[in-house]
């Protein structure tokens, strides 16, 4: 039986994704009742600076208040030094930092070149090993970039590489563009695999741009990934995309995962329920996928691990 | 270079699930419109009683559009031995009968049981020979059933290999629930491909009630399946669930094989211009898919085969 971490980015991603402002106090019973349904591990917020993302601005108090949950994996994303500072500051369990592979996309992003980001990495590495915390890097535009396009798979396997002896634990390929196809997925995978060893490529960090999520998550288990992320009600959208979720929608990955008899530990009525504090707090914004409508099939329950 | 056939199933599947009549010569267009884009076989319709399904009572005339385009393969569903006969009339160069695995829901839909399916098999299994048609046969409900929930992988093993003794060329396992999972697919095309060789169980016919379509079929291209069914715009639906397309989306699938650098033969552009028929013809009638939003990616052309 095998053991898949759903790791919900909701709070960070999909907050990120949308202007509107989610009241703390509804972030805080959005992230307790995941956690009530079994989730695991939750990506509450962001510490880039406030005057960039004031939705954000919280994520310290959410810090704080996830890491009572007894069990939760409590992870906050970081831009740079600074942020890994604030990070360590706020008690996170574990933080991630995104390095784009596109080096335009970097430049534009961040304004960092590439050899500017593994400064930033090799400083916020050492804040977060210093004080213990798990510091996992997301291999960002990885499957392609919409100023770039094809991202080279060997610039990938290199700087994945130098982000290993930069001092990341942990990896993650994140299809930020919604690029990805799932024989690219196999490749990069095993690529990168080969390049770092099987321990540290864990993760996938997967939008639904052109409908391929949930097919490139399931190429990923193929090839030995553990950890998928998702956003609850694929919250955020696409901007380019009026239909289509942002990260897969954690519900439809939970019924595809528990379905196949993989252990994801989350139980799918309690998380449908979830969406409620959503639609509450964020009334009129587009919540996606399917299962939540259609509910899971009537042999669902003798599906589980 | 693996070749995969895309059947457009949208004519018969998609407006089959919707009451409204598409005008026959807008359907000729579309039928026309998507041959142009590439696709090589397209379900035109179905022989079932016109007073059942007013909106394919043009089915014959459509054939006989449909047989004028070259390199096309036009098939049709009929239901039973009277289908049959007229399909052979019409000059289908294939038809497809679907089998229900679940008997309640055979009993229900059909009012026939399975040994009384079966006889209908046989009887237009020889019609169709005889008048040098292909002839396949759609398990349908295969991977669960809304009345009976789980159908046992043995008894659609039994009846896939009651249904070749029958006369069936060609074996499609359906998901005509939105039931199956990748996990699933991989075990049942395993399966009974174990039992009836690999040369007739080619296709997989998918819907995507439950978000999981297109990595179901993922699994099952991974098993060797090499025709996948799929409607423009997943028009029809899911009654059951609103945001959800019916079969899966065409224009979806091409983009994601295409970019696995599978053959596929479809120009996306082109088949995504198709959606304005479909948009003409039937105002305000709901089309999905995130392709057609989105775009291909900006490498797309040298991900191609």
């Amino acid at each position: 039986m095998t053991r898949i971490l759903v790791s919900e980015v909701g709070p960070r991603d999909g907050l990120q994704s949308i202007d509107r402002r989610m009241p703390t106090e509804a972030k805080m019973r959005w992230i307790a009742a995941e956690a009530a349904a079994g989730v695991r591990e939750i990506e509450v917020g962001s510490f880039v600076p406030p005057s960039l993302m004031p939705q954000l601005a919280d994520t310290p108090e959410l810090v704080a208040f996830a890491r009572t949950i007894p069990g939760l994996n409590v992870v906050a994303l970081v831009p740079n030094i600074k942020g890994a500072a604030r990070a360590v500051e706020a008690g996170v369990h574990a933080m991630s930092i995104p390095f784009s592979m596109s080096e335009t996309h970097s430049i534009r992003n961040v304004r960092k070149d590439h050899a500017a980001m593994l400064a930033e990495i090799r400083g916020a590495a050492a804040l977060s090993h210093d004080a213990g915390i798990h510091f996992a890097v997301g291999l960002s535009t990885a499957f392609g970039c919409t100023i770039e396009g094809a991202v080279p798979e060997h610039r990938v396997v290199g700087l994945a590489e130098a982000a290993v002896a930069a001092g990341a634990d942990e990896l993650s390929l994140s299809d930020t563009t919604g690029y990805a196809d799932p024989a690219q997925v196999r490749r990069l995978v095993r690529s990168v695999r080969g390049a770092v060893g099987d321990g540290i490529l864990t993760t996938l960090h997967l939008h639904n741009t052109r409908g391929l999520g949930l097919a490139n998550a399931l190429a990923g288990l193929e090839e030995g990934i553990t950890t998928l992320d998702a956003s609850l009600g694929g919250l955020g959208g696409c901007p380019f995309a009026p239909g289509a979720s942002g990260n897969i929608v954690t519900e439809d990955l939970v019924l595809m995962l528990n379905s196949m008899g993989l252990e994801t530990g989350i139980d799918l009525d309690k998380l449908i329920e979830v969406r409620a504090i959503l639609a509450e707090a964020l009334p009129g914004e587009p919540l996606y996928g399917f299962t939540p409508d259609a509910g899971p099939m009537l042999d669902y329950p003798n599906r589980l691990a």
